[in-house]
């Protein structure tokens, strides 16, 4: 069964060439959600969403962009990793997140490849999503995530 | 008239809305386009090629992924966007780019909300494409670059 909206997605997923990584989102820390919002509206972006994240201690507004995602990053306690970055280094990139096939193979190949892994362990996301993150300090520089394509 | 391949880049330009903004490509800082690419090419990115660009003073590496580009910047000189970058934060996310529509009509927009341009010229790059920057102070953190869309 195929109905339209299910077209639309897989249009947008890109199911030409799965095993591609794609953009995911680009996390962007910042002081203030309600601040930060209005700037990314008048680039003509549109909110999809805002939720709040316990366990990471952020609050999240997401915006769609093509097949990524936007997500700016409130944290809900100074002494939490958006937190700390923010005290550290002042709003701006926090993350870019791609979304790769096969994630225990990669993460196999990377530690293979002595790439720097934060923890190494795959980890479950609240969405039921498993993702990893790969220390800057091997990407250039960027605290990069993978994340699983369902 | 429309080629299959046609709708195989239309498919992954998104049509259904092409007035909303895109993710173009990300820059990342890099010392060494040498020694960074292995680890792009790790995580199943393909490389689509290397040039350089004499007025930016950089040679870049460009990955594509999905319908977005990550392209890694080494600068050619220390006394250069990229290299003065680098040399006050040290390897990581440069700039975002959003693919827009309409550069000149949003450009007055964002100048009548008080957001902070670089410059505040729209300028010509070497392919063509028309850009313009936002000024991190004004884009939460992120030194972000409006290109129009062709």
């Amino acid at each position: 069964m195929s109905s339209s909206s299910d077209l639309v997605s897989g249009r947008v997923a890109g199911p030409l060439s799965s095993a591609q990584p794609r953009l995911d989102h680009l996390g962007i820390a910042v002081h203030s959600l309600g601040e930060s919002i209005p700037f990314y509206r008048q680039l003509g972006l549109q909110l999809s969403g805002c939720e709040e994240i316990p366990h990471e201690h952020v609050r999240v507004a997401m915006f769609q962009v093509g097949e990524s995602r936007i997500e700016l990053l409130e944290p809900t306690a100074a002494d939490s990793a958006v937190g700390r970055f923010l005290a550290r280094r002042g709003p701006g990139l926090h993350h870019v997140a791609l979304r790769v096939t096969g994630l225990e193979a990669l993460r196999d190949r990377l530690v293979k490849g002595e790439v720097r892994l934060v923890g190494g362990k795959i980890q479950k996301g609240a969405g039921g999503h498993r993702y990893l993150f790969v220390h800057p300090e091997s990407a250039g520089g960027v605290l990069l995530e993978l994340v699983e394509a369902k």
